[in-house]
């Protein structure tokens, strides 16, 4: 038995750590004119990719990031051969038409916008369990696609609150193996569904802020470690709102997250001055943000050791208008620098 | 390292093999009235389950069959430490409602009709990997939550085609474990994205043929088995449609299906008296035909060794709206006793 888990909790310690051997970073253009622009590996100027829908745009997201992470790889690298990957629509289309060409046994996830954080654990889990030498974890948001899913039609130039988020265009991919590269996952606590009873979809930080602090004290709790055992504890796309309340539930829990907490979706967007409101969101937020500012960090041993909580919000415009509340639920994976 | 992977290849054969130490069905009337009626655990008449939606008594149905089944492992299996589910609407809202209140650590996953399929192949990879001791694999469908996310309102009174299935109302759950039981996941072969070009949402069998095809063949060379070396290869929802076409494109890939061939969509139901045309589909179909029928004969050692392979039509109204084919997958796992 090579892994070590944390019994009667929630969490996996990886004993032989996998490591992130590459990352790609695709996204549209208004994130390429954010604070990380000159960060991502390729900004895509047309919004459409030069398809003829949206989600065929985020398709095309999907296929070049994950041939880019697989190509910058390298030759060292086994082949890839499971893909884990899902999206925020209906169905998962962005992945199911994205990831065809690559023929790549998959393994459809569905996290909303915690997907890479499922992901990330899931082939970490492959590799170390001897199921695989390499993996892809891979996954997409487009701003055009999500709010047609989710919110109303582009045209209608409808107003947002200030709680809303921006969902980010986009696609991060990542390669995993036994080997190769300077950072590696030494754990994860996977997340369970966390509902509070909010029923706003237009202030998403908020329901997704007791998940992200439930698998954060669970985290820390089973490892036995406080938040100054990491450089920083970063969220997926909480955005301004959401923090302020996952600081307040986590130190009622106990843990001080001031000054430890960083989240994506507050990176990723000068909110301001590109009138983002809240922040970022969307599945490909905290996946390219971990691809072009995150990983880079851990690699250059800047930062020793992170623990990365992509977030997600539970709705459907079906569940939604039958008037359920949003429960969330956040995925946290241990990064170290090696 | 545990695993005994085929390298260069796509499956998976476990070394300890994880056993299967537990299943629930639970069931809408209409399937309680086909051929296998008297095998389901629950039977219920109320198709609302005392709910106020559809996706609420889907929702419902998860809930109790993952408690059932649970319960039925009984005390001397461990507790179950993670749980791998999802369903088919849009953004698994049956399952992220379904299964808060069991407040375990959940791995949402979408393979549309093969999710189950998906679900066994995770959870035995993270039992012989040593993530947990026991583990869930869940799924649900809804006849009525499935014909309102992908067809007409029920009040239509819509006519279908032939060659359309019956979406199962139903529940499947496996507990599995390291020891118990007389069934145990030996192998497994995920399955890739297989598109024909097929545009006929009314018609996925058709559309899925291909895929099982693939996921069969894929398995048999990775093995170096023949069909004869299965007491049955059972697909998910083909339907007596795509049955004829999974014939044909096996056979013309040097495998002789002929007679090793069963459906659980086809077994499900009476499609002459129950008015069904080519069958049971959604994910409950080979889920509780897993449950009640399959498991049942291996685990009395009438069948030695299946290869089950629920298979999945990917489209939603979006892609199928805007013109696109509807691909298929399927995921096959090694089923034999012990």
């Amino acid at each position: 038995m090579s892994a070590e888990t944390i019994r009667g909790k929630q969490s996996i310690s990886f004993r032989e750590a996998p490591h992130i051997v590459s990352r790609a970073s695709i996204v549209g253009k208004k994130e390429g004119e954010g604070p990380l622009g000159n960060l991502f590996d390729r900004v895509e100027e047309d919004p459409m990719l030069g398809q003829a829908s949206w989600e065929e745009a985020e398709s095309a997201l999907q296929k070049q990031a994950a041939r880019l992470a697989m190509e910058k790889a390298g030759p060292g690298v086994p082949p890839v051969r499971y893909l884990f990957s899902g999206d925020l629509l209906g169905q998962l289309i962005a992945t199911s038409f994205g990831v065809m060409d690559l023929k790549l046994p998959l393994f459809g996830l569905y996290g909303a916008c915690s997907t890479i954080g499922e992901a990330l654990m899931l082939g970490a889990m492959t590799v170390q369990g001897g199921y695989s030498d390499a993996v892809l974890a891979l996954t997409s948001s487009h701003f055009g696609s999500a709010e047609k899913q989710f919110r109303f039609p582009l045209a209608y130039g409808n107003q947002r609150p200030l709680s809303a988020t921006w969902t980010v265009t986009g696609s991060g991919a990542f390669v995993l193996a036994h080997s190769g590269g300077k950072a590696r996952v030494t754990g994860a606590t996977p997340g369970r569904v966390v509902d509070y009873g909010l029923k706003d979809s237009m202030n998403m930080g908020a329901c997704m802020a007791p998940a992200a602090c439930d698998t954060i004290c669970a985290h820390l709790e089973d490892f036995g470690r406080t938040p100054q055992d990491y450089d920083y504890i970063i969220t997926g796309d909480l955005g301004s709102v959401g923090q302020t309340l996952l600081l307040e539930l986590a130190g009622k829990r106990g843990f001080d997250l001031e000054g430890r907490h960083l989240d994506c979706g507050m990176l990723i967007f000068d909110s301001k001055a590109q009138d983002t409101h809240a922040g970022g969101s969307g599945c490909a937020c905290s996946a390219v943000t971990l691809a072009s500012y995150i990983l880079p960090k851990i690699e250059s041993g800047e930062w020793r050791r992170v623990l990365f909580v992509p977030t997600g919000a539970l709705l459907s415009t079906v569940s939604y208008n039958e008037g359920q509340s949003v429960p969330g639920i956040a995925h946290a994976v241990v990064i170290e620098y090696c």
